[in-house]
């Protein structure tokens, strides 16, 4: 056998079973408004493409474990110019996407068996990465009813046992576009201390925050060396592609131990670095526009939402997600129904299924993600699609 | 604290130290000849680097899991172009580098506790992913003195155990340059089928083979099932910064586990992906005179360590790398010892210490891996700068 049983337990994943549909659906001429995936359609930086142009090596050759210090610095540059938080290049190790960032700060921070607390729905890799890293995930329910907000403190408290060794965050959050503000995060940093945990918080969607200002953990002062932060080019510069991440951290013993583990892969892609660069020096001519439209669309989509009946939702106030629960039985059915037989205008949706999302898979059985990846336009002819579809599967179902 | 006990227990990287070394001794003005990587000197491909310029797209998007269709289809026609190995482009999956292929063949073809034989000198990595993995790995000593064959096939029976499930080789072989030949690959094969284990061979060196025909393991129709194959265009095409490799298997339920891992990452960089596919086009072109050249370079250093004394070597017969043992008692000592205090018309050399290629380093505690990554001009002058320190070194012990 030729197949481990560890790969059988990973999980499949609920919008893999829907491209199919969506293909043949194409296929046969319907256009497929797809909310399912968090790949932008907002364009790169040109001038971090123009880049490309001047890149002429004679030798593509491995680069350092950590990344290049011309992009650590840069970042590093980035996260001072904004808030002070005062990071040297030596706190910033780049990696191949915030999904390595996710791995290498597993292994270098947690130990098999070790436990961490997610809020849920949480974003589904996570859950793909503990799994790989022998880790258990506690997961805390939060709750659409409330939109999503951070449970209570107690509720961490009485999580922790003796095997916790961190708490896991996405901050703003995917999949709920939600954003946990300054008081949130103090107060997971004095239990963070009491406990003597590591907090690590995702902040690959730090820009994208409408209605506050945003907190990193790099602020909680109070626990300064045992924050680790992750982020990405991927959302703010519409760079997915390029698979550059990194990990932000002070504390020295955790970055030499995933040095120990980035050797394994030697280094991260050279020329994704330099368009890196460009981007994080493209920031302040090229992210307020990104954002106001991300606002709009985000506006757009509660204004719609707020009038369809029988939904529960929120306003999200950061990221570029959304979920709902929609009044039906089964999302995973609805979302293949949809792609199958449902047309309006000759156009049809993708959503992305929530049980992805939560450990236990029950829990999101009846919700939905939307992403907010199309302009206004196309926003709202996907919810006329949405609402017709509603309709209609309300009375296929009498 | 923020740190795994089992990242302490991933080992250090013996050339790791000699960096800041290597460091001052340029700082001080001193020419430091390099042995010690397999970070090839020749040029990348022209066509690949100019993909570049023509590479505009609005948006770097997010790819598909397992790779390009394009770039799959093209490395499954380079596979068939030269053997026909009957390769389909859905038997290929694209990873960021080999070092990613053998972390997901890992995670997909075995489970935590499992053990798996691998000839010893090995590249390194592997002993690393095999930490992360949680396999526990059964060493079969090579021997120097008959230039590092490979084992007879009862050792490798001796070994196996109810919970060995797989042999993975290096082939042909990184630290010690030499190919396996199809007899022992086809001796291999029975073995594998007897015990319906897994055969796992590394042939990013595939194309560098000096005074044989490669036989790839694709080709061993008994086990056609059984066998994964990993490449990479890093050493054929000059190309490590491009972090492009793949996986080759002929096991769908295999591959369909590779999938569910590599989705957590997304997908592999998008760039380099089209410059894979132009590394792949040049082949015809470009790599006859490559190998013409690190075949001359072999013959050089074989000529010129076959007159050195108190010297243990053999002549490779593949790859680009040369293990010889030093008349020394620490060869770490021996590297640190150059790079710091010895030279010659102002010229140092810097070596890979060979134990980190052992699961019991003591093993190689004598040897050194030479690395033919400078053309015959300067390996000439690392030989003067061997010799000389070899004779300076016994002269201080005495």
């Amino acid at each position: 056998m030729v197949l481990s049983e560890r790969s059988l337990k990973l999980g499949d994943n609920p919008i893999r079973k829907l491209v199919p549909l969506s293909l043949r659906a194409e296929a046969d001429g319907v256009e497929v408004l797809k909310l399912n995936i968090g790949q932008p359609d907002i364009i790169t930086p040109r001038p971090a493409l123009d880049v490309l142009q001047n890149y002429k090596p004679d030798i593509l050759k491995y680069g350092r474990a950590k990344g290049k210090e011309t992009l650590r610095s840069t970042i590093a540059s980035h996260y001072n110019s904004h808030v002070t938080y005062d990071i040297s290049s030596d706190e910033v190790f780049v990696t191949t996407g915030a999904s390595e960032a996710i791995l290498l700060t597993f292994f270098s921070a947690l130990d098999h068996g070790d436990e961490v607390i997610i809020p849920q729905p949480c974003y589904a890799n996570y859950i793909g990465y503990a799994k790989m890293a022998g880790l258990h995930i506690k997961a805390l329910d939060c709750d659409i009813e409330d939109g999503f907000v951070l449970p209570f403190i107690q509720d961490f408290e009485e999580c922790i046992s003796q095997k916790t060794k961190a708490i896991l965050l996405c901050n703003p959050n995917n999949p709920t576009g939600q954003y946990y503000a300054k008081d949130d995060l103090e107060a997971l940093a004095k239990l963070v201390k009491k406990h003597n945990l590591v907090l690590i918080v995702d902040e690959v969607y730090r820009p994208f925050v409408y209605d506050d200002t945003f907190h990193s953990a790099l602020s909680l002062s109070e626990i300064l060396e045992s924050v680790i932060v992750i982020d990405s080019i991927s959302k703010t510069f519409s760079a997915c592609g390029a698979r550059i991440g990194c990990i932000v951290s002070r504390n020295k013993a955790f970055l030499n131990a995933v040095q120990g583990y980035a050797q394994l892969r030697l280094c991260p892609p050279d020329i994704a670095q330099e368009i890196a660069i460009a981007c994080y020096q493209s920031y302040s001519s090229y992210f307020p526009k990104v954002k106001e439209e991300y606002r709009k669309r985000r506006n757009t989509a509660y204004q719609r939402l707020s009038k369809i009946e029988g939904f529960k939702t929120y306003k999200p106030n950061a990221a570029f997600y959304n979920i709902i629960e929609l009044p039906v039985a089964s999302a995973d059915h609805f979302c293949e129904w949809l792609l199958r037989d449902f047309r309006l205008n000759n156009q049809t949706l993708m959503l992305a299924p929530a049980n992805g999302f939560y450990l236990d898979r029950k829990r999101g059985k009846k919700q939905v993600r939307l992403a907010f990846v199309l302009n206004c336009d196309k926003l709202n002819q996907a919810f006329d699609v949405l609402e017709a579809a509603l309709e209609t599967y309300e009375e296929l179902k009498v």
